[in-house]
């Protein structure tokens, strides 16, 4: 165990279980020390366990973005504490349906605007053929 | 405690950790005994604890919405280890991209038709007019 040098602060992980923090603590990157509310949150909906469960079962350089993942969804739960992040799921699909009737709309003008284009045209033929 | 009749089976929290399921049984109403892999993704990830304790949080009338946001997150981690639910926002920003993108394509499409049909409609009055 290295413990880290006195101007290396402990992770919130390891200040919140008041643990000493050592330079190869799993949890001091994704944790930092000035953000002890995010670790808080991670703790509340996954426990330091499964948190750590989850760091093993992956590659180093997937644990990054596992992490990213879990603090977002702790987070999310966090504000959210009915839905979680499936309120913002509902969110993009309520996004995306107001798109498609938006594109809808604009799609149809345009078959309008198309379809009077074309019948000019079909007049301006006529007109020089005579 | 009240042991469920002899008919009903016991829920799939209950037969993963072997106890006896009782008819006040707080995870039976969302772990049916015929989806004892939901149980395990939702055990894995929260765990019992954390998971009894979201439910004792919140009203009887959320509880229903947040499990089914417990599951969604427990299965979605079950299928994409390193994003978890983050997959799936990630999949809806790409398509509101795609949707925005096509959007605009279809509205400078619009503009050209517009444009021509106020310029045909000038042509026209102008013709009129001598």
């Amino acid at each position: 165990m290295n413990l880290k040098s006195g101007t290396e602060e402990a992770c919130a992980a390891c200040k919140y279980q008041r643990r000493r923090c050592t330079s190869d603590c799993s949890l001091a990157p994704y944790f930092p020390a000035d953000q002890p509310k995010v670790f808080q949150n991670a703790h509340k909906l996954f426990g330091v366990k499964n948190t750590l469960k989850i760091l093993k079962q992956l590659d180093p350089t997937q644990r990054v973005i596992a992490m990213k993942s879990i603090k977002y969804q702790a987070n999310m739960r966090d504000r959210f504490p009915v839905y979680g992040c499936l309120a913002e799921i509902q969110l993009l699909y309520c996004q995306i349906q107001a798109g498609e009737e938006e594109l809808l709309a604009v799609l149809a003008q345009l078959a309008f605007y198309r379809q009077n284009h074309q019948e000019q045209q079909e007049i301006s033929s006529t007109n020089e053929t005579f």
